[in-house]
């Protein structure tokens, strides 16, 4: 096959092999800036030919890589997120399907004006460049990726989890193979090395050959490159999402959302970590609360009678688990107060009948999404109409929230003269 | 007047003293971002009046700055930069009534759907929270990077140089004043101590309680706050921006516009520092605009018989002097390559009446700015039409190119539902 030695073990340094990988990612991806949408889309059709044709092969890795995992212990939840199947693998090439069928988020004017002196100037959507990821266990986002950069006209070095290594040179080789068949450039996507953490550490210091670093995973992996990076990164994904239960509160809902935001899947970013509920209602809603969570499995941490005595951890942490930390709060207020202590900016959801207090929280809770008698699992670029999604951003520079192809863009000022100066 | 001392020089660490900052800061902008665009104006009309009427105190602060800069031997260009005059001061006034005129980049609501489910997004802007400016000499920045933040509802914590200590801890006096006077948190504006360069290093490293920082400054400054900071940066100004001369201009439009970009003003970002040349017109273009930069007392350094021969460092030089690179190139595409590998991504402009050069220039080059038959001198807030410009962003993630109003805020996601939970 040969194409997925992207990075060679050669006699180079590893810095100095990342660095090569980077700048055959910003050659291809001046071809891609310039490819049309009609090739972009022909490409993203034949890798996900080329996948399902490839399918024996990707999944004859992916076993050995299960293999292996399971024989170091790894636990079943994250053996299963990292295992293919032939529904996995029809699902992850039917979206590159999807991808191919959004708009083309490149080239779009997005405001311009002729100013006073005659000069028409025009802000025109374009790639970003380069784009790094560095992903954990999770195989399907390597194609996920490949599919959004391309689209939107990137090339992306992939850095995955080590755990995922066979599945992900395999997936690769077939991405490389089928934009060679189509007369693009193998290199606008890239495996690198998961054996060395040094890789990671070298893609992120890569400024100037990489334009942007996208971390996924867990707050760890993304604490860490947002710490050592040099390249502008995009924080992804730790979600301490909390659900306030205002006095106003219908109490079903409330029940509801708190049980869908908990249960609906534990291991997710906009899963529900808190429960907030209102002192003037407790006396109702926390008995009832409690029970209908313990009776979905969920151990409730709090201060209360009855509950798992909370630390102070308890109020921080994502706990990605069947676990919930309840506390009793003064009104809306009071629930801002605690969402400014602990949250991460991610999702934050009220439940009330009264407009000023749904409007008092949507107006300051200071968060990428604030939802009002919805649950927090509704935060993900398919749930928002994105129809894909590369990450959720909890920051506040260039994406917040659901990012889908749009946000793999940047922009240029063009404009055009005929002959002008600047006064002094 | 007691409001200088935002930092105070207590018995706690430099670091403390600036999360300290930081933190007031992070009320303050609590407080902004629920005032209304009323009280933000009025506000920025009683900082105006207040700038005029301590005009005295502000430039005996600064006449006694610019004799010591003078005393350690500052060049007088710097010292020009440096001074303030009565009319610099209304100018400066009167930036701020025009800010208070621009429309209010908060709360607009960018865009927005019903969901199939029902569901009702809305992405809506929202300020940033707490913005560090890293500035140098220029005090009019102060009060500039002021009156932008306050309107667009952000708190700004601003580290001037030490030439311009006296002058900014007076300018931020009445700023502070002024805030006070009309019932806004006088943290919304701090100056943070010009003495010790660990303030820049614990400024950028305030992760968590500075949600952005823009450096202004030289090559040197930008460098390393872009390499040591964890908070996210803008990277703004630097310019090794191109004049290329195509072999369809008009060389009497090139003339004058290689001209107004290279000494309209020679110190600024937007200035061009090397001229193109189009093989197949250099036997007529070269000598002419050789004489005509001459002329205009512009050094060119080139390799060619009569030049000042180049080094390698001149192609990557930003001169911000009277001087000019010059080389010949072969037709765009060569013009394209020599901007790949020594553009800083600012601004580049080419001469042509050929419409497919001049597609395929706008095209290709990746730079914030590209410009046909235009002065570069024209990538500007103002000239935009924006009204005002905190700086120019290089980079191509959050903004890219002039940024105003606009580029201090984020965005946050509104959803409103009656109960709806996601299924599974």
């Amino acid at each position: 096959m040969g194409f997925v030695t992207a990075v060679s073990p050669a006699p180079v340094s590893l810095e100095e092999a990342v660095h090569a990988a980077a700048r055959r990612a910003r050659l291809a991806a001046r071809v891609l800036a310039q490819t049309t949408t009609a090739d972009k889309d022909r490409a993203l059709h034949a890798a996900a030919d080329a996948l399902l044709a490839a399918a024996d092969t990707v999944l004859t890795a992916n076993a050995e890589d299960v293999a292996t995992a399971a024989a170091d212990g790894t636990p079943d939840s994250v053996l299963d997120r990292l295992r293919l199947t032939p529904d996995r693998i029809d699902g992850i090439a039917s979206g590159l399907r999807q991808v191919a069928g959004l708009p083309d988020p490149v080239g779009v004017t997005l405001e311009g004006t002729t100013l006073p002196n005659g000069l028409e100037t025009r802000r025109v959507s374009v790639p970003l460049g380069v784009v790094g990821m560095i992903y954990e266990a999770r195989p399907n986002v390597t194609v996920d990726a490949f599919g959004l950069t391309l689209k939107s006209g990137n090339a992306v070095l992939l850095r995955g989890s080590s755990s995922a290594a066979r599945t992900n040179a395999a997936l690769v080789d077939v991405l490389r193979a089928a934009l060679v068949a189509v007369g693009l450039p193998a290199d606008a996507v890239q495996l690198l090395s998961s054996e060395d953490r040094a890789t990671v550490t070298h893609l992120i210091r890569a400024r100037g050959l990489v334009d942007v670093v996208v971390p996924r995973g867990g707050a760890g992996l993304i604490s860490a490159v947002v710490r050592d990076a040099t390249v502008p990164t995009i924080e992804t994904g730790v979600g301490n999402c909390h659900v306030y239960v205002d006095a106003s509160a219908d109490l079903d809902i409330a029940e509801r959302i708190v049980l869908n935001a908990k249960t609906r899947r534990v291991s997710v970013c906009n899963a529900a970590e808190t429960v907030l509920i209102d002192r003037a209602v407790a006396d109702a809603a926390v008995p009832r609360l409690v029970a209908a969570l313990e009776e979905h499995d969920v151990r409730v941490h709090g201060d209360l009678p009855g509950l798992i005595p909370a630390t102070a951890a308890d109020w921080e942490q994502e706990y990605l688990s069947h676990d919930i930390a309840l506390a009793v709060v003064d009104g809306v207020d009071g629930a801002i107060e605690h969402i400014d202590r602990y949250g991460t900016g991610h999702t934050e959801a009220i439940v009330a009948r009264d407009v000023a207090a749904a409007r008092t929280f949507t107006a300051r809770v200071d968060a990428a999404a604030v939802m009002v008698n919805a649950s927090t699992a509704f935060t993900d670029g398919e749930q928002f109409g994105f129809g894909a999604e590369i990450g959720i951003s909890t920051q506040k520079l260039h994406a917040r929230g659901p990012m889908g192809l749009r946000e793999l863009t940047s922009s240029k000022w063009i404009v055009w003269g005929d002959g002008h100066v600047r006064p002094a």
